[in-house]
C-alpha cells in the first residue's frame, strides 16, 4: 500500500470499543494499518494511547478512510486547517461540504482548535471568520456569503466514550427490551431525571396523543405542575385531545373515566378546536376560564413553554400550532441548548424530529408500545438513550409516583 | 332453486347480528332465502322471531348451508335425531364426524334435546347411550366402541347473543387497542374479577416468564396470597424464573431490584433447576425452606393448584413439569369447568392452549406487549374477551392496587 | 318514555347489519324502540323495510339518539329542513355545527334533498344559498358570511351497505391479518387495481421512505412508468432517498444492490438535497439529466402528479416539498375527487393524512410491516379497506409481476 | 487490591472487541487490571497479544471475575486442571457445576486440553475418564456415576472472533431491521445457503404454520424437492395445515388459491388429523396415495428427515408428533452435528428450541413478521445470525426463485 497517514488515539479507547471500531473501519474500506506505538492504560482509570500508520492503495481511498476515522474521534497527525468555501446561492452549500455528527466537534482554524456550537446531526459547519467562531447550521438557513467547512481536513470529533459510572443509562444504554423489570427501571429513570434537574439542566417531554387516550393526561399535567417537565414538544393532536378532555371529559369522544364512548362524542374533537379558534389561542382559553385543567393548562399556568408543530394529519389546526414545519423546527431548536434530558413518549414523528436536533450528550428516554418505534429512536445516534416498550397509560402514573416518592 | 328446508330463529337475533350472519351465510354459499314469518320484537327487551325457507340447487349444497346455519344457533324445522357411529379404532373417528364449537350445544337424541358437557372447540360429541348423556371429547381419547355424532343433523348450538348490560366485556368486547385509558380499564377488569369471585366461580391466571422479567412477580404472588387467583397455568420457564428470583433474587441472572446483571448470574437459572431437582419437587422445596417467597411459593402455601406444561424450549425441566403435552392438556382440562374468568398474561403458547379448552362463556382478559399476540387470542372465538396491549410489569401492580382498593 | 319520533330504514338493512346497529344505538343511549312495520326482503336480492318509533325520557336524549341514528343512514319521518347559520369570524364555526362522516350525505334544503360535494370525515357542510349547492368544508377555510349547517336536523347519510358481490374487498374487508395467502391476495389486489383503471378512475400511491430502503424503488418506478399509478402522495424522505438512489445508488448510504454501507455514504443524503436545491426543483434535476431514473424521475417523465408534504422530521427540505401542512393538505385534496383506489405503503403519517380526505367509497389497500399501523389505518372508517402486514420490499415487486401478468 | 491472577489473550482481540469486553467485565465487577504486556498486531492480519494482571479485594471476587473472563476466551496463566465430581442422583448435578456457552470449549484434564463435543448453551460438561473425552450433556440426562465438571478452573472457551471476510452474515450480523433491501438480502441468503451445501454441511428449516397460511407451502415443498433443505423441524400445526392443504386445498378452511373460506372448511383441520390417524402415519398416508403433494410429502419422497415436536396447543396430535417434549429435544439433537445453516421461519417456539441446541458456529436466518420475535432469536447468543422482518408468504417464493437462478 503506497499512501499512508499517521493517526493518534487517546482515552479509554479499548474499553470504549473505539480502537476496535477504528480497526474495523480500516479493514472495511480495504486499507491497512500498522501500529507504531501502543500503551494500554495500566489500570482501569488510566487512558490508553495508540499511534498508527493507516495506508491505502490510492490517495482517494486513503482520504475516504481518514474521513471515516475522523468521525470516530481520531487525531490525524499534522492535521491541516479546515477549508472554507463561500455560499453563492441561498440554501445551496458548496460541493463537498462537511456533514456533521451530533458529537462535540472542533475545527482547526487559523492555528487554533475552535469548538462548533449547537451540534446536531446532518448539518453543516458555518464559520464566522471575524469572530473566529463556528456554528452548526442547517442547509435551509444558508445565505450567500456564509463560510462553510468543505472536506474533512481540519475537523475533529470527540467520539463519546462509554461512561464508566454505573447508572441506568449505562447498564441499559442502547438496549431495547420489553423484558426488564419495569418498576425498577421507572425508579431509575426518575432518579436520573431528578439529578438532571438538580444540575440545573432542563427536561423536555415529547408527547403523542396516546398520552391522552391511554389516560396518562392527569399524570403528565401533575408532572408539569410539580416542576418535573420544563418544555413540551407536541403536535395539534396532543393539544386538541388534552383540551377536549379538559372541556368535555372525553378523548376522541371516549369518556376517560369510564372508557365508554359518549353520545355525540365524535363531535367533541372538532368542537374543541372551534372553541379554541374562537378564543384566539390556548393562552386566551385558559385566561377566560374555558380551560381549567390538563396538560396545556398547566403549561400556561406554570410558564412551561410548548411548541406545537403541525403535521398533515391535523384537523384544524388550533391557532397555536405552527403550520410551517421548518418554522416549527426553528421554534424547537431554541429550547435545545438548555436540555439535559428528553422524555419521548408515544410519538415517533415528534421524537425523531426532536432527536434530529439534539447533541449526543442529552439523555433520552423513549417509551412506546411499539418496539419498532423504540428501536428506530434508539438507532439515531444518541449514545445515552434508554428504550422502554411500555404503555403510556401505565408508565406515566408510575413515573409520577416514583418522582414524588424520591422528592419527598 | 329446487331443494329447500325451513329454519327458525328466536331471541335478540337482529341486534345481536345473528339474522345478518344467517343471511350472509346463505348468500355466501350461493343459496337463497325466503322469509315466511318475521316478528321484530316491538321493544328492546322483546325477542324477535323469524321463520325462513332456505333453498339451494342441490341437496349437497343445501346440507352445507344448513350445516353452517346450525353453528349460528338456527333451529331446523323437523330436525331429525342425531346419527351416531361407532369408533372402530382408538383415536380414529368415524368419517364425517361432527366437530364442535365452544358454545352450548344440544343433541336431539331419542326424542329429547340433551346438553353436551364440557364444551370446547374442535372436538367431537361422544354419547353415552345408556345414561343418555353427551360429552365433548377430543379425538385422541376416542376408544373402540365409543359412540360419536356424525353429520350435523340433530345438533343445535346456542350461539351467544351479545349481552345487553353494559360492562367492560361489552363495551370492549372483541376490541384490541393500545389507545384505551389504561387505568380505567384496569379498574373495570378488577371489578369484573371481584364479581366472578363473588358469584362463586374461579379465576385462572395463564402466565409467561415475562411476568418475572418485567418485575411483576411480587404483584402476582400477592394476588395469589390474597385470594384473587384460584388456578395457575404456566410452563417450566415461569416457574424456574420465579424460583430463581426467590432463591437468588435474579431472573435470568438480572437482579430485579436494580435491573443489573449479577456476576455469575447466568448460572442461577440452571442452578435453580438443579436445586429443585434435588429437592424432588417444588412442594418439597417449599417445605424444606429452600423457597420462601414468590408465585410458586404462594401457590403451595395457599393451596392454589398449578399446572406446569412442558415445551420444547425447556431447560431441565423441573420435576413438576408435565413433559407429555397431551397429559398436560388433560391436567389443565380438570380445572376448566369451575372457571369464570381467565387472565392471560404475556404468553401466547399457554394462552392459546388454555383458550382451546374453554367454553365460550368464560371471560378472558389477554394482556401482552405484542399487539399481534393479543389479536390472535381475541380471534379464537371467545365472545367475552378483552385485549390490552400493555406491559406485565406495569399492568399487574396496578391491577393488584385496584383489587385491593375495591376489596377494602 | 315520553318523547318519541318515527324513523324509516330501507335496503339490505339486515344482512348489512344496519338494523342491528340501529337497535344497539338506541339501547346504548338508554332509549327505546317499537317496531311499527317491518318487511324482511323475501329473497336475498330484495330490500327490506322498517318503520320504528324511537323514544326517550327527555327531548335532549331523543335528539341525541336521533342524531346518532342519522349517521347510520336512517330516514327521520317528517324531517325538517337543515338549519343554516352564518360564520361571523374566519375559521370559527357557529356553535353546534354539523360534523361530517365520509359517507354520501344529503341535506334537506328548501324542499329538496341536495347532495354534499367532496365528502370527507370531520368537516362541516357549507351551503351556497344562491346556487343551492352544498360542499364539505374544513374549519380552517371558513370565511365570514359562509352558511354552515347547524345541528343534525335535515341531514341524511347513505351508510354504505356491505357489498354483495364477492371481491377481495368483500372477503377481506376490515380484516387485518398476517396469516393470509400473500401471493393470492396480491393477485386479487392487482385485479381490483386493473378494474379501477378500466373504469376510468385513478389510483394513488401513498408511500413512505421504507419503499426505497427495502429495495422496492425499482418496482414502484416501473409501476408509474407502466401506468398503474396516477398520483403520488409522499414526503421529503421518500423523494430524497429515491433521488439519492438515482444519483448515488444508495439509500441513507446503503448500496441497495449489495446491502452494504458505502464509504462516505452518510453524506449522500444531504448531498442529494443540496444538488436538487441547486438545480431548483426535481423537475429541473430531471431536465438537466442529473436524475435519470427512479420514482420521481418516472413521475416527471410520465406526467404523474405528486404532492410532497413537509414534516418536522425533514432535512432540507427539497424545493418541491410543501412546508406548510395546511397548504399540503390543499394540494392533496385536489386529486381526491378522481380517485378510485389508494395504495398506502409503509407510511402511517401520510396514509392517515390521505385517509382523512377520502370519501368512503374509495378503496384502500394498507401495507405495512407493523400490524399496529395497518390496524390504525383500517379503523379510520373506510368501509372498503384491505390491510396487509407485509414487507414493501417483497410486496411491491410481487404486485408489479401480477399486474404485468394480468395485463399481458 | 490484594488478590490477583494473570491472564493472557491472543488473536484479533482488539478489532473483535474481546479486549474491550474483558476490560468492561473487570470494571463491572469492581476488580482492577494492570497490563503487563501488550502487542497490537502491526497489520490487520496479525493477531494481537495481551498479558494482564487481574486483581480484586477478596478471593471470591477474583474467582467471580476470572470466571466471567473465561467465558470470553481468556487463558488463565497456570490454569489448573478441571475438577470433576460424581453425580449421585439421576438428573441432579453436583453443586457448583460448570454451565456451558455455545462456543467451542476445552477442558484441562490430565495434562491435556481436550475438546468438548456437541456444544450447546446452558448444559454441563460430562467427562469420560476412561476414554479421556468430554461431551456437553443436559441436566435431565445425568446418571449416577457420571463425572461432571465443577467450577470454572480448567475450562477454556474459544470466544468467536468476528469474521473478517465480508459476507451477508458479517455485514448484517446481529442486526434486525425491516429497512433493508429485501431482494438483495434474499439473494445473499441464497448464496450463503448454496455455499453451505457445497461445503457438505446441511441446511435445516424450522417452520411454523404461517408458512402454510401465507401461501408459502408450494415454495417450501419445491425447496425440499430440489434439495435445498435437508432437515425439517416443525410441530403438529405445520404438518396438519400442510396435509390439509394437500388433501382439501385449504388451510384452516381457507382456500389458499382464492383466499376465501370454504363451506365446512372448519372441519378440514380435524378431518385431516383423523385421516392421518387412520392411515397410521404420514409415511403411510403418502404411500397409500392419500397425500400427493406438499411439504410433508416431499420430505417423505426425498428422504428428508423431519422432527415434529408436540406442544400444548396441539389438536390431535398426529401420530408422527412426539408428545414428550424432552424426547422431541432428543430427536432434534441427533440432526444438529451435521448442520451448517438453519432457516427459522415464522415460529418463535420451535426456533428458540432449536437455537438452544445449536453450537455458535451454525449460521441462522430468522424470518418473522413480528420484529420482537426476530430480536428475541437474535439475542440468543448465535454469533452468526441474520434477522429479517418479513412475510413468509412473500419471502419464501422469492428465496426459491433466487436459489434456482443461482443454481442454474
Amino acid at each position: 500500500m503506497k499512501f499512508s497517514r499517521e493517526i493518534e488515539l487517546r482515552g479509554h479507547i479499548v474499553d470504549s470499543g473505539i480502537l476496535a471500531k477504528v480497526m474495523d473501519c480500516v479493514v472495511e474500506y480495504n486499507g491497512d494499518f500498522e501500529t507504531e506505538e501502543f500503551n494500554l492504560g495500566r489500570q482501569k482509570t488510566d487512558p490508553s494511547y495508540a499511534r498508527m500508520q493507516i495506508s491505502a492503495e490510492t490517495p482517494e481511498q486513503l482520504t475516504q478512510i481518514i474521513s471515516e476515522l475522523r468521525r470516530l474521534g481520531v487525531l490525524v497527525t499534522g492535521e491541516a486547517e479546515v477549508t472554507l468555501q463561500n455560499v453563492i446561492k441561498a440554501k445551496v452549500a458548496p460541493e463537498g461540504f462537511y456533514s456533521t455528527t451530533n458529537h462535540p466537534t472542533y475545527i482547526h482554524y487559523e492555528g487554533e482548535w475552535i469548538p462548533v456550537d449547537n451540534m446536531k446531526m446532518d448539518a453543516l459547519i458555518r464559520v464566522d471568520t471575524k469572530s473566529h467562531t463556528a456554528t452548526c447550521a442547517v442547509q435551509g438557513k444558508l445565505l450567500p456569503g456564509d463560510f462553510v467547512v468543505v472536506g474533512e481536513e481540519g475537523v475533529r470529533v470527540d467520539f463519546p466514550e462509554r461512561p464508566r459510572e454505573i447508572g441506568v443509562f449505562e447498564f441499559m444504554g442502547g438496549d431495547v427490551s420489553s423484558e426488564r423489570p419495569s418498576k425498577t427501571m421507572i425508579r431509575q429513570i426518575a432518579k436520573e431525571l431528578l439529578q438532571i434537574k438538580e444540575s440545573g439542566r432542563k427536561v423536555a417531554l415529547v408527547g403523542g396523543p396516546a398520552i391522552i387516550h391511554t389516560g396518562a393526561a392527569d399524570a403528565v399535567a401533575a408532572m408539569i405542575r410539580e416542576g418535573y417537565i420544563d418544555v413540551l414538544f407536541a403536535g395539534n393532536a396532543l393539544a386538541t385531545h388534552d383540551l377536549e378532555y379538559s372541556i368535555f371529559g372525553t378523548s376522541l369522544g371516549m369518556d376517560l373515566r369510564t372508557g365508554e364512548l359518549v353520545s355525540g362524542g365524535h363531535r367533541h374533537h372538532l368542537y374543541t378546536i372551534n372553541k379554541i379558534m374562537d378564543a384566539g389561542s390556548i393562552y386566551a382559553a385558559v385566561q377566560t376560564g374555558l380551560v381549567k385543567s390538563g396538560i396545556m393548562y398547566e403549561c400556561i399556568k406554570n410558564h412551561v413553554p410548548f411548541v406545537l408543530a403541525g403535521s398533515i394529519r391535523d384537523d384544524g389546526p388550533m391557532p397555536d400550532v405552527i403550520q410551517n414545519v421548518i418554522e416549527a423546527q426553528d421554534a424547537m431548536r431554541k429550547h435545545i441548548p438548555e436540555l439535559g434530558m428528553v422524555l419521548m413518549v408515544a410519538t415517533l414523528l415528534h421524537s425523531v424530529a426532536v432527536g434530529n436536533l439534539l447533541p449526543s450528550h442529552v439523555k433520552t428516554i423513549c417509551v412506546d408500545i411499539n418496539p419498532a418505534s423504540v428501536t428506530k429512536l434508539m438507532d439515531r445516534g444518541t449514545s445515552q438513550a434508554i428504550g422502554m416498550v411500555s404503555d403510556a397509560g401505565t408508565f406515566m402514573p408510575l413515573l409520577l409516583a416514583e418522582l414524588r416518592e424520591l422528592s419527598a
